[in-house]
């Protein structure tokens, strides 16, 4: 007889005693229970086709997610009608699957008979198998005939024999094909098809679970598509381990290939900003974020069977736990199984103890490519004096394959709660039937991937690779140092030589803690060398309300596209000013005023402002503001420094520091060795000095002359902050 | 000995019972006691002249804000060091007062010595005058001898005498200048003062506070600049008010003229939208709402004296209580006074037997005028099934002076927490020093109160009056209907005869809730007749992203503006097209869906979409969408309909009903008696009959006979509507 897949009758006592108390578990059966039953007031439906985002995909999306919550519901609570809706539902779909045809096929993926794509198919046959694992001890053998000859043994058909070629591939979709067909075949005790879930078809590397989570994550655990795309994976990784811990014990999943499991749920984790959201690498959504019920399942999951071994390995940040609780702490609600409720417990008791904060994940490089030298994504993340978290990405990695952004050195930053420097994301908007039935528009290839849509620089108004996704997945960046051992600087740098032809590259990051201001700063060296004069197109999106600027500009009288292809053919072309030696660009976003500096070491610099919307006629981009500074040469390096400062409410008129500190910026010396530049505030002058020598290390001795000066310096950089004017009467003024 | 002017001992017994607890006036004591801290942490400083809205402003602002509390904080903690700090602050003040020259004049208003304008110096005198009463007990007499004569004195003697002329006038500004000398005057015994503020200076009905309050306001309480100029003085109002309760009760202030004062904070919150922010009626913030800390004062004062006595009068709606607490839940703090004690524990007591939800106040037109004759603003709210409140607001009264908008028979729409058919709001960042001080800028005029710049109809290209501030002020709308009865339809209608040349206009709004419709429908019917042929622009303010049409458009290659002036120098043409008979437009704000179906009796409409931002050389501007509808011919009937409808949610990837119900809309009746429209929805036929007969009344009969068809009925307006196909089998398609 079917039991429970993911459950013992001991833990779901144990569950159980958590139903009407307010831990998080208890908080998250009570919210299921609600939320199901408001589902269940609709009468029954098992529609047939529909338009993609449609009633009837997201009908059958409902109907799996409810099943799969009644089926646990059900024995939490004893209750027969949660079982009962189970079971009708089944009994419809055993009636009509195999009435419903083949959708039509509009693109490459093969169709199902519920969903015009069988990854949805996928979720469906998973998230129904573990539902009729839970009640079909309730039910008569004829019911559960008719459920598995009708369903599921039809669909493990389809799945392993007419699109087997497709079936246990490495690849995020894979995932959920084997866990959806491992947990079937356990459900109507066929465990052949677990087996060839685990195993895969061949029975070699090439297929199957073991393979895919051997294969598809770098050994820092990234997935290359980017977290998007990693936390659509987590949810079957996640759910389907724990079948396997639970049914092929012998594999020991969670210490499998030194623990992948564990170590992709916590890179998945940490690239994730303050507020839980995750930057949209690669053409993602925005507003992704740790609160997916996937993350939810791999929080808890992490908990249960990693919780207790520290961070990652790392020994300098002990704070794991109270991240993962902080974690919970935004979600809210844990996974409805035994490793929730160890999380769950874990919370209580934590809370009752201390307060706890939202998670403040320590920095973090996580290399690319199957032996992690394929490049890497850089997280650095400091915390100001009132706790607020200011968290710099940078992508010196792989290309995201299909789903890969132009934006190689490309960076993103966020604090006060708000992207600052900020990723358009996809170009799509998920599920709205009349916009392309939500899937991916005309657009994010358009402008989203551009390398012009991101805060990097486009040489001569071209896309990184000449947007050839072939020639970009070949290509990689190279990490030159990644440091964020000390308080008053944490940087990183990195080069990107084989992005443009016959142009190195070099971007240099770095986060400043000085006293006297509220927030760190951010400093930026984007370095390139090429043959012959060339544009460059330093840009930065930004969004709110431009406040001032250092510098006259024109706004157009009629506005015209910047470019005609690459992304610039959807930039209108705003305003312009010349630039002279550093410009300044102050801008207020909701509360909080930035103000950006930055310099080239050519002269006629100028300053561009855009905003997106042109040659867009069905109205699918967003109108967002950037500006660039332009510069033209063999060579060039760009320095800038953006401040974060002051307040502004306009429901309660305050404004405070809306000019900032920073005065000026200017690069002293530049050569083949190193960058020295200057960042000039009210009461400071600050010198960065950085090393341009690939290869180097923290003993490599650097020495830049310029202007008969010398700067030298060992290892990778060096900060001097030497104080110009007393704070006290600063701040007395 | 001078006493705390605002609190008797008693008083400030009960009050200190309520610190550490959790009641609203428990919690503003400790939120208060926080943040006065927090200040006086900070070295203190009265510093010179500078900048508007820069440091010295503000930090003369937070001297007078935080001297204001540390007075009664002192009283009710019995903290010696919350008066001491008081006393510090005004040994500094007068020491260097009178060493300050007054500023320099920038514009027309008289200025201080600490601030570029009078205004903000009566506030300071206000503030410090009750802040003294507290403490000066504690004071020696070389203390209060120096506050007195270097600081009071030379202010009385400066707002009496030198700025006598502008003192006690019939302005929003003058409240201030009376409460703050009236105060003052009791603060130092010298109660001539009090006398000249309350009767005017010239004891008959051209100034002083009596005739301010029995002349400013109509008789519904509404003030002609609108909520935001409204709520600032309202906060002087009500503290001279209860100043005047305590220490001239024979002028029984709260029963004067009529309970003007209560009359006018009912108004005042009677227009507020159920997220609590006001309305942007004028040129006005956005954002401004009753969590304001005058709009606190006037709700804990309303709750004292007039709590106890209904909805201000009206007969049908008793819910003035629940929603007056409704609005304290909102401000989650009460005025530090026996007063806000009052709303606290009638808070305290409601809350432990029942949830107080959102307000809800009931639909209200406040007519405009001194005799109420001027027009009126009014406001319908409907509230849908799932509690959300719908409101409704058209300005169909007086132009509201300097501060008025060109918008006579403009709506605005408001729903599940946002505005829809939006508000500029001013052109202006207050406070904000590079943005002109925080002043008004140039756009406030040439763009941001302009007809186009509403959701209105612009004539010509022109601006209602030809933005002639003096016109506008000497005409008004007509009332035609406000009929808030029924619970399916509630409607508004009015005229507007002398706004445009030769020509009338009539606007008729409803709100209709039907069953199987998740929100009311909005509709909305805008006539329009003059001599000769004329465009007519129908435009519609929104926010978010275009999701679909029923009509071709054509975006623009290039972006040109679409007019010269009247506002439209400030707008991009963005894209056009051909409207078939109703033209359909349908977005996504945020989390909703809005359907637009609108059409016109004249053929060869347009559809243009525009976005602010042109001819706009600082960036003063916000970038903001709005669509119109253009009409041509001697007269036209523009009829609409706006449904609110599913749910979108990014981060969850749901979208629910992202198409709506409506189907279309059809004039089929238009006659100098009645205007007759029919909206076909998915399973209904709507018929709509409106009177356009001026003078009419609710036993008036009307008939329009138009293609051999008669529509008759009685009064203002007449509803119908056939169901045309089974809603069951639509839930369940």
């Amino acid at each position: 007889m079917t039991q429970p897949i993911l459950l013992t009758e001991k833990e779901v006592e144990q569950l159980r005693k958590e139903v009407g108390t307010d831990s998080l578990m208890g908080r998250t059966i009570e919210a299921n229970c609600k939320e199901l039953e408001a589902f269940m007031r609709l009468p029954l439906d098992v529609p047939g086709h529909g338009e993609a985002g449609g009633y009837e995909h997201n009908r059958h999306k409902q109907n799996y997610t409810y099943m799969n919550l009644a089926g646990r519901l059900f024995l939490i609570t004893q209750e027969e009608k949660y079982a009962q809706f189970v079971k009708d539902l089944l009994a419809i779909y055993a009636e009509k699957y195999l009435t419903f045809d083949f959708h039509v096929q509009k693109n490459t993926n093969p169709t199902g008979r519920l969903f015009h794509q069988i990854l949805n198919e996928h979720c469906w046959l998973m998230f129904t198998s573990l539902a009729y694992s839970c009640v079909a001890s309730t039910m008569t053998e004829q019911e559960r005939t008719a459920v598995v000859e009708r369903i599921f043994e039809p669909m493990l058909e389809m799945f392993t024999v007419k699109y087997g070629h497709d079936f246990d591939r490495i690849h995020n979709h894979g995932i959920w094909a084997v866990a959806a067909v491992g947990i079937c075949g356990l459900a109507i005790g066929k465990r052949e098809y677990l087996d060839m879930s685990v195993y895969g078809l061949d029975r070699n590397d090439t297929g199957g679970f073991l393979a895919q989570i051997s294969q598809l994550f770098a050994p820092s655990g990234y997935y290359m598509e980017g977290p998007y795309y990693h936390r659509y994976a987590i949810r079957p990784l996640c759910v389907f381990a724990e079948v396997i811990h639970r049914h092929m014990p012998e594999i020991d999943i969670y210490n499998y290939k030194g623990k992948v499991i564990g170590n992709t749920v916590q890179a998945l984790l940490a690239t994730a900003y303050p507020n839980g959201e995750f930057p949209a690498l690669n053409d993602a959504s925005r507003t992704m974020g740790i609160r997916d019920a996937g993350v939810q399942v791999a929080v808890s999951l992490y908990s249960k069977h990693y919780g207790s071994q520290g961070n990652g390995g790392s020994q300098e940040h002990k704070g794991l736990d109270d991240n993962i609780l902080g974690m919970a702490k935004i979600q809210n609600s844990v996974w409805m199984h035994a490793c929730g409720l160890e999380l769950s417990k874990a919370y209580e008791q934590a809370t009752a103890e201390r307060e706890i904060g939202l998670p403040f994940f320590p920095s973090v490089e996580l290399n690319e490519g199957p032996q992690g030298n394929n490049g890497a994504q850089g997280f650095i993340r400091m915390q100001d004096k009132s706790g607020d978290v200011s968290q710099l990405v940078m992508n010196y990695g792989q290309h995201g394959m299909g789903h890969g952004n132009f934006d190689t050195l490309g960076i993103t930053y966020f604090n006060r709660g708000q992207e600052v420097l900020r990723e358009y994301g996809f170009c799509r908007w998920v599920n709205v039937e009349p916009k392309f039935g939500g899937r991916y528009l005309d657009e994010n290839k358009s402008y989203a991937r551009q390398t012009i849509a991101h805060n990097a620089v486009t040489m001569d108004e071209q896309c990184q690779n000449g947007f050839d996704v072939e020639r970009a997945d070949s290509v990689h960046g190279l990490p030159h140092f990644f440091q964020v051992e000390e308080d008053q600087i944490k940087g990183m740098s990195a080069f990107a030589n084989d992005h443009y032809p016959n142009t190195d590259m070099q971007r240099s990051v770095f986060m400043l803690n000085l006293d006297g201001f509220e927030a760190p700063l951010l400093l930026d060296l984007y370095r390139l060398k090429a043959d012959g004069e060339h544009q460059y197109d330093y840009s930065h999106q930004y969004a709110g309300q431009i406040v001032r600027t250092n510098f006259e500009y024109q706004t157009e009288t009629e506005l015209n596209t910047l470019g005609s292809d690459f992304g610039y053919q959807h930039l209108w072309k705003v305003a312009t000013g010349k630039a002279q030696n550093s410009a300044l660009v102050s801008w207020l976003q909701n509360n909080t005023y930035y103000t950006w500096l930055g310099t080239s070491t050519n002269d006629d610099n100028e300053v561009i402002f855009t905003r997106t919307g042109a040659n867009d006629p069905s109205f699918n981009l967003r109108s967002e503001p950037a500006f660039m500074l332009r510069s033209k040469g063999e060579s060039t390096l760009f320095a800038s420094v953006l401040e974060t400062h002051g307040y502004f409410n306009e429901e309660f008129e305050q404004s405070v520091n809306a000019r900032g500190q920073v005065k000026d910026i200017r690069v002293v010396g530049k050569t083949q060795v190193g960058s020295v530049i200057e960042v000039e505030t009210a009461t400071s002058l600050i010198t960065l000095m950085v090393s341009n020598v690939f290869g180097a290390n923290e003993q490599t001795p650097h020495q830049v002359d310029t202007n008969g000066k010398t700067y030298s310096w060992t290892g990778f950089y060096s900060l001097e902050v030497t104080e110009t004017e007393s704070k006290t009467s600063e701040q007395e003024k």
